[in-house]
């Protein structure tokens, strides 16, 4: 049994209790004034608009509301409603306390969320603005660094900063180092100060040396912020006029091993640790124009599955430690999928199908950098196609059922233009491209069918599956892997799976996930920070940290 | 006091336990026979082939004799001296007793003598085959799959493999799977396979996969493997005649706290815990034309002045662990440094002037994976210019000493063509690129410099120093940068560096000093590994490791 706590990522706003949404035409404003009792666990105060797990979990969600319940918002103003204070970052007694998988946890869940800023910029047009009305430290700058621009109040106290390595003993390890690098462009040498000076810079010198975009004097401030969310919104893709669609609540029931959501299930397998995810397909047809997905809405297919296996794969995440493999499967008509794709490319401008199929490349994404072994099982039933098929393509390895002799019955699956950039992975660039290794030949032969249902044989001589396997072989040699798997050292299978992945090109999103993250897991286990004495331990006690003075 | 054991560097083939090098023609061999009984410390035997930082000791010699001694070795091959067993990688029981320092650094030159045949490959024309005559193992692959091509015997036993994560519970971690993926192109289903299979694949298929290059029968292998690096020798740039330089030991002097060579010094301060490296600049003068470099040979100022770095880096990083800080220094004339640039430029075309300045990028690019924090002091009588410029430029900041008002006495630096690409970082760019973030306009105000002598105001101005300091300033601020630095917690430190130094491109080698040798050494402190009860730990005693099944 999994000893960490049960965390359920859904929330709504007239939930939160540590940042507040109001929306003005094009501008949304989402202020963070966060509650020091509002932590998700005992035993630390929230001070200094400091944050934990639960307070990402409110800014993700919010994020997501006004992706989609909002459409016409174009820029979200992101601030403070805590005087002279924007955000003093995660919360140091909150990490002096958690355990290394909750760390290591909380970590990817704020990158994500922070890269889910980015993405949103980059593809559908909704765009970020930090205005920072106050000191500025750490995770805050973090997040501040994750918008796309930040404004700094010039009141000669408020500083940006990240003092993490002067004070305590880790790393700006959420994407900060990455940003002032790979984003901002900063000069390594001025970087080496910034990180190494905990008081931080303010004012012009910040923007001279790139750690913001602009400075504006208190008087100024609000009109700054305004001019530069209007300048923003400008070049929007985001609709003038749409009716938002409302996310209500995920319909889910659970049991002790299972959650059954409308089309995802989980089934855990506790001896063998591991997990099946189930997707399926609809069964109802399907909206194929506008108006019609439009009032679907929420329970358009696409949309709702996405939501589903989002919330299922944070849930195996974060609560069931143990379960090291997920089993990838579909149930449901290829056809079906094929024919919800090409809706979704037919319709590909539409406001609510590029939200959704953001969504979707967020969501799958998740599954790339999830420290869990990943197995696809393609067997009768079965309806890997199109965008279905990202599933299979994420898993370290795909079992395809052949049956020869029964062509009726045998599994198939199918490519759809959806596999060829619409779900592009945090490289840039398609889990086939990926696959091939950007090779044209190998990916046009891919392609050339798409559309058509593969068998086995078939997708194994173009390499989209590891293996064709009878029906002879089929039982023992997927046991034996998932008991091989389940036998080895899990911190070797994270690692080598981490490498493996992410297997060629490299961009911002994989140096903060792959380089800074396996970093900074390196220090959050070393007696430096998290010994009795470390620095992460100490802090706040008034007792100096002690140091292994060796470098490694 | 460090509590490592002193480790020399130096060795010569007359020393060699384990390796032996026979030269015939354009092809050399290098072939391994280990010593079982000639490990570098107590505790272990080197079986199967196995190897310890004295094996790569050896290795890393070799390669360096051929470069210089042998000018007109054009491809060397790599094989076994042992029946039936090429290479079964590193010893278990050596690491399994290392502490993590010794693992990690270990680690790290054995990347950089692999990066170093890729080096040589890319840049210097000198071509590398592994012949695989029995059975590859873990760091054997590794080192094979540093060649340009492994060629494997078909012999029905002998098999390629990475068992590390199956039977250790830590990584490929030297390479292996940052190769599989971005030099090999190994479909990363299969790579998976291939990392969790301990007995390996074998011949057609361990073509199939692209693990190897090709496959021969016992009858064949010799045959093939001469075809093969003939036809690579074919293309090479190392010249048909020449006379090979003798690379006689290094003269130094060591005290308690000291080490002086001809053109380094090392001068260590325990108790603030950082060590002065001074460079110096040539006296007499320096040939200008072939004949007077060849006459010069081993005491022609580049080649000693890059041997001895060399060593003094290498010497700091595994025998002062505590040392934290480097202190950068260069003393002489920067005019006289300018001509030696002049003279590497107009001769690049020579071998002995492209091996040197091989070495010199070589040597250069350890400082930049060194896990110390560097500061450059640039003060009176320095000469950082040109060449010796890229120690200043690889540093973590540099401090420039202004004197504005004795322009004589001020310092100054100097850039020359060898700051523009000719002593790239692992990264494939320069260090001024890496500066600017490759910003051109940035680069050619620089490079417009070129030659001419400028003093801190000029030079803070273009953005090549980090503070142009006044000589009131300069004792306190050295002194308060130096102390600061020595109180933060070097791990934090390290990671820091690593990050903000690899601040932009990525390659196959950046990948493997950041993305996997970061994961690696997390790997390599987790319980499941290093644990009583861990991989490493059990391994070879007939104990199964017990492992934490959380994923992290």
């Amino acid at each position: 049994m999994s000893t960490a706590p049960q965390i359920d990522y859904s929330t709504s706003p007239d939930r939160y209790k540590h940042w507040s949404l109001a929306v003005d035409g094009e501008i949304a404003t989402l202020t963070m004034l966060i509650d020091e009792d509002g932590g998700l666990k005992e035993g630390y105060k929230l001070k200094l608009n400091s944050y934990d797990l639960g307070v990402d979990i409110e800014l993700h969600d919010a994020v997501q509301r006004i992706r989609f319940e909002h459409p016409t918002v174009r820029t979200v103003v992101v601030t403070s409603g805590r005087d002279r204070i924007f955000c003093s970052g995660a919360n140091i007694f909150m990490l002096g306390k958690s355990s290394h998988p909750w760390k290591v946890n909380f970590c990817k869940f704020t990158n994500e969320t922070r890269n889910g800023l980015e993405d949103s910029s980059r593809h559908d047009g909704l765009k970020f603005v930090a205005a920072v009305n106050g000191a500025c430290a750490g995770g805050g700058y973090e997040l501040a660094a994750a918008c796309d621009e930040i404004i700094l109040v010039d009141d000669r106290s408020s500083s940006v900063s990240l003092p993490e390595v002067p004070l305590l003993g880790v790393l700006p390890g959420t994407g900060g180092l990455t940003r002032l690098t790979d984003k901002r462009k900063v000069r390594h040498d001025l970087a080496d100060i910034f990180c190494t000076t905990s008081e931080g810079v303010r004012g012009q010198k910040a923007k001279d040396w790139k750690l913001v975009d602009e400075v504006a004097k208190p008087a100024q401030f609000a009109d700054t912020v305004r001019r530069r969310a209007l300048a923003l919104a400008e070049g929007s893709l985001r609709p003038a006029q749409a009716t938002g669609v409302k996310l209500v609540p995920l319909e889910k029931t659970a049991g002790p091993d299972t959650i059954d959501y409308a089309y995802v299930s989980i089934n855990i397998d506790r001896a063998a640790r591991n997990a099946t995810l189930t997707v399926r397909a609809p069964q109802a047809a399907q909206p194929q124009d506008a108006a019609g997905i439009e009032a679907a809405g929420v329970n358009w297919w696409p949309l709702r599955m996405a939501r589903e296996l989002d919330d299922a794969i944070l849930h195996l995440r974060t609560n069931e430690l143990e379960v090291g493999t997920w089993i990838l499967k579909t149930a449901g008509d290829a056809r079906t999928m094929l024919s919800i794709d090409a809706t979704l490319a037919a319709h590909a401008g539409h406001w609510l199908v590029r939200e959704t199929v953001g969504l979707m490349r967020r969501t799958f994404a998740r599954l790339d950098v999830s420290s869990r072994s990943l197995f696809a099982f393609i067997e009768e039933g079965s309806c890997f196609a199109g965008s279905l098929l990202e599933l299979a393509l994420a898993a370290d390895r795909i079992y395809m059922l052949a049956l020869p002799d029964d062509s009726e019955r045998a599994p198939k699956i199918a490519v759809s233009e959806m596999n060829f950039g619409r779900l592009p992975m945090v490289t840039a660039q398609s889990r086939v491209a990926r696959r091939f290794y950007e090779d044209a030949a190998a990916i046009e032969a891919v392609r050339a069918t798409g559309g058509r249902l593969l068998d086995a044989g078939e997708a194994a001589s173009l390499g989209l599956v590891t293996f064709d396997t009878d029906d002879i072989d089929w039982p023992d040699e997927t046991r034996l892997a998932l008991e091989e798997r389940a036998s080895m050292s899990p911190d070797a299978l994270t690692g080598m799976e981490a490498n493996l992945r992410f297997n060629g090109r490299e961009t911002m999103e994989t140096r903060v996930f792959g380089r800074l993250s396996a970093w900074q897991n390196w220090i959050f286990i070393r007696p430096n920070a998290v010994g009795e004495l470390g620095a992460l331990k100490v802090y706040g006690t008034g007792n100096k940290a002690q140091f292994d003075f060796n470098r490694v």
